[in-house]
């Protein structure tokens, strides 16, 4: 089964993606439909129809509580650097506010010249749970999606924490879809285009701590809550480790995709809005 | 005027507090008093009443869209440690569900040995604010409250990024009440005591990067939001920094007090749940 959330004028809805038919589940988001535990009642739910291939996209999971980041996480792309598998899985975040949906511009801050990629195989919850065994981990996820944690390279870099670098406003995309498991091929591929030049492909099979093994060790920390959202890592071919180094553009397109899930397909503008106070 | 947020059975209630008695405002808690932009209301505002002395204190904001902490950030402290005053404020995050109220206990995770203490001033954001001069950077603080970034110091220095020892479940004690900027005398000290001894001292005017500043900082790379946190930083103290290192053990008391805002006192407990999943 494959979810979206769909923007309809001034709301959104959770949508069952059928082939190219998004079908309404009654749920306002995918976030919200997980928080009711109503992934099996969206397989049969039954609403009004929208053409999928032209829907606006939002965020899959618009609003998740917790977006935990992990760093080098992929096998080969680590030998090849010459450093050891790490013993734990490096984590950090990135606030809601980052996230954007699949055909969404990605906003090239005025502050920043070093905007890199950083294309992700994401894991949704959708079961609370707390210091989970291997069985109880793989039954709180509710799927996958494919996510760009998308990265201020100098921000990244002005101090020993990376977040400054990870959670600019409108920079990540995030979706299409929630595809489960089952959609999933064995040895799925996630691969990262810019202007369609392929500048990644991994197997996410490649991720040294899987899954299952990262909502484990995040569980002993803190509780998983429906809704909230893993980015696995990014492997080899970011422009930051390029010689020269690469950054991303204004109008270039952004593409990313894993096999089973979808794609990303996202174009840089420069955000104009360099003095902006909301009320 | 200081605000708090006040459990009553299976709910809550933001009061305001004047002298030992809490008024009832209306709003649920603290951080849904701040979205409704009810700060001058909440003053005036009359409701039920109830004894502050021995009331069950929640998290003032119970649940932050975002928790910013920032790294070392007091200048007496870094100068003695030898260093330079940092160019740009550390940034890193803890998730809403570390945070406790002003009088619960701190659960000692069983995987952790090293549970060390980290008194600081924290900022609670009052205005949606993005790209915030000074004169909006001021204006979008809504006050002030004390914060303990417990920290689990084996876990923060598994890897190079600190999230994994900065956000175990029920360890930040966050209270007692929001206090309004007037509340505040100058050079407020902030004290953190381990069962009555003082083991933390400064003044938070020795902050190297203000809570003004730290505003204008955060909101150029994402948009600050009523109820949002800002935890500032920790002055020199830590038992991870002593000769011999000292740490939390079960029933200690840890306070931590700010003038002008008020007093967190939470005792460790052993947390026994070794291994729970929650459905």
């Amino acid at each position: 089964m494959r979810l979206a959330t769909i923007r309809l004028g001034d709301t959104t809805a959770a949508v069952r993606v059928d082939g190219t038919t998004a079908v309404e589940t009654g749920f306002p988001d995918v976030g919200a439909l997980l928080r009711a535990d109503a992934l099996s009642a969206a397989a049969t739910a039954d609403g009004p129809r929208h053409d999928f291939t032209t829907a606006d996209l939002a965020p899959v999971v618009p609003a998740p509580g917790k977006i935990v980041c992990v760093g080098l996480n992929y096998r080969t792309h680590i030998l090849e650097m010459g450093r050891e598998l790490p013993e734990y899985p490096t984590l950090f975040t990135k606030y809601a506010e980052a996230l954007i949906g699949a055909r969404d511009p990605i906003r090239l801050p005025p502050e920043s010249h070093k905007v890199d990629w950083e294309g992700e195989l994401a894991v949704i919850i959708g079961r609370r749970v707390r210091r989970a065994s291997a069985e109880e981990a793989a039954a709180a996820i509710a799927g996958y999606a494919v996510l760009n944690d998308v990265t201020m390279r100098d921000y990244q870099y002005r101090t020993p924490q990376w977040l400054q670098g990870k959670t600019w406003e409108g920079s990540t995309p995030f979706g299409p879809v929630l595809a489960t498991a089952d959609e999933l091929p064995a040895g799925a591929q996630l691969v990262t285009r810019v202007d369609g030049e392929e500048v990644q492909r991994a197997s996410i099979d490649d991720l040294v701590f899987s899954p299952v093994e990262l909502v484990r060790y995040i569980s002993t920390i803190v509780t998983l809550q429906p809704g909230d959202v893993i980015a696995t890592g990014t492997p080899g071919g970011v422009g930051h480790a390029r010689r020269p180094e690469r950054y991303l553009g204004a109008g270039q397109k952004l593409s990313t995709s894993i096999d089973g899930i979808g794609e990303l397909s996202n174009v840089t503008v420069a955000d104009g809005s360099a003095h902006t106070a909301v009320r």
